[in-house]
């Protein structure tokens, strides 16, 4: 058990926790569900235009109400929502969360960590409690902070190798769960941490696991989920790009040239290495290389890839993708294999 | 037992491996032998200038011969030497380790991949076979491409968060390992792999074996032994800088101001953030750079750190650091710990 599982009783008892994260756009109400449904925790994308939320929060609880999670608690979807908080309007969310509660919130990107602290009293308030607080921090500094000024439920840490956005400058969970759980520690803090960013199979769960995480939240494999609402030209892409820490590239150049305003400075997005990459690093002005992204936009699946201009949002580990399931296939293997392979290295030293 | 014992026997046998790293001028003989006395496999820096290697060696077998390790091979150093092929003189090498051969190569940074050939030959000629070949690799297509030209005894596989040297564009080992790892059993090719970038305790270990490694190199947690040759100041700075995803940084500024030329382009090194750093991304000319680190050079241990100018090489984990400690204590722990961790999450799940 964690100290994750009393929040969300439909988690898997004796299996470490599963998250699927708020991917923008692609991960809604069926992606989130599949993945509670499965024993882990989905997050529907709020993002940062929470115009069309309440509306598909409604289309969520109609799919949960056809076929509900037995464990979930009377009255509350059981699943999470995303808000990118620097854009994001807090009256829609909580017009949206006090029509359609749900068991969890996510918050990113903040322009600045106390911009959390009206969130966290609106839902506290429209949830009665209910709705925990997940806010995502990307180094040990974010993450002191948020701890003491924000109070979050949960803190969902992102290293360097996430797909899509992050800190500009920021360390691989390899060093920095084990020295957020280290400086939370020193300051008396009980948090549980959910390790994100270069998390894909049962190898990357174990081995943040061993890192101190509570749970692992996976982003980049579930582009390739039957449930993701994701374009077939930009699925493929996930499928056949290998070597993420060359053919990705973290860069603002695809905010740009989707005409993106509003991400703080201090962040950029993960993505394969494609044209409008190559164009920008080459000097192109932003206004030419928008122009071509809508040019290309037309046409169609094979706008997306290293050759094309469609924005292909992935992490260092998109190359260990390799197949297209169904997410609670993916939730039950990361999870079983996660423990095996825990099981199997533990048995290979010490006293025999 | 990991592939690695059967080649170096007086590893520590029912513990996983644990290999220092071969740091440019501070990794030297008493670094190497006390790691490896302490069951791990210690690597002494050979660097690019060979010309006071055979001298180094001569005074390492010196040492050894004073409290030889036991299990060692007649007539070998339980030791390995790191060579940055770039800018090695093949002719010195050969020299050196013909008059004191050693258990290990460590090779790393050619131009190209098949520039190790030559290397590679030389060291099976001169050593009858007994010095195995490690080769250091920063992406899939590195390894795969090493494995098929190079074939290396052992893999190194550096992920981004390494301090010093490393690839510009690559993952970090979270994704890294494990696609290296599958890309190798795919074309049937067993190589034994060692994990650098990242892991500095037990938790990073257990982390870098669940992720498929066979064994871990330590660099930055060396750096504050008591067995490493540095700079008071530049230690203490290791101790105390916090947040290495913020406070460290990967630039080619730290060899354009020591005046090092013939790094190829695609490499560069990661190091706390320095006056040198913010000076360059400021636009400073690189003469005028380099000047005033050759003025800074003159004010001894306060020339370390953010506020310094001396080249401070950390990876992302150096805020783990805290303490110095004896080579032999930081083996011993590292893997004690790791194993430790891995029974204790196994057990935490599945089962009872």
């Amino acid at each position: 058990m964690s100290p994750l599982h009393s929040a969300y009783p439909w988690l898997e008892p004796s299996k470490p926790p599963v998250v699927s994260a708020p991917m923008l756009k692609i991960a809604m109400g069926e992606l989130a569900l599949a993945v509670s449904r499965a024993g882990g925790l989905g997050f529907l994308a709020g993002g940062f235009d929470l115009s069309s939320l309440t509306k598909d929060l409604a289309e969520t609880a109609k799919l949960h109400a056809d076929n509900p999670i037995s464990q979930a608690a009377e009255g509350v979807l059981p699943i999470g929502v995303g808000f990118l908080i620097w854009g994001s309007n807090i009256d829609l969310a909580a017009e949206a969360l006090t029509k359609f509660p749900v068991a969890a919130v996510w918050f990113f990107a903040p322009a600045h960590m106390p911009d959390l602290l009206p969130w966290a009293k609106m839902i506290r308030r429209v949830s009665n409690g209910k709705t925990k607080i997940w806010v995502q921090v990307g180094t040990v500094g974010e993450a002191l902070e948020a701890a003491n000024v924000d109070k979050p439920d949960v803190m969902v840490v992102q290293g360097a190798d996430s797909g899509g956005h992050g800190l500009v400058r920021r360390a691989g969970i390899s060093t920095l769960l084990p020295e957020v759980s280290d400086a939370l520690a020193e300051q008396g803090i009980h948090i549980p941490l959910v390790a994100a960013g270069g998390v894909i199979d049962g190898r990357g769960a174990a081995s943040a696991l061993a890192l101190g995480a509570d749970g692992v939240c996976l982003g980049t494999r579930f582009l390739a989920s039957h449930e993701a609402v994701i374009s077939k030209g930009y699925q493929n892409q996930i499928l056949h790009v290998t070597d993420g820490g060359v053919t990705t590239v973290a860069s603002t150049v695809y905010d740009v040239v989707r005409g993106i305003k509003g991400w703080p400075a201090h962040y950029n997005g993960r993505g394969i290495a494609n044209r409008s990459y190559m164009d920008s690093i080459a000097g192109m002005p932003d206004e030419e290389n928008e122009a071509l992204y809508k040019e290309a936009m037309k046409i169609g699946d094979a706008g997306w890839g290293p050759e094309g201009r469609m924005t292909t949002y992935a992490g260092t580990g998109v190359g260990l993708v390799r197949e297209v399931k169904a997410a609670a296939d993916i939730v039950a293997e990361v999870r079983n294999d996660a423990v095996a392979i825990l099981k199997k290295r533990a048995d290979e030293w010490g006293e025999k």
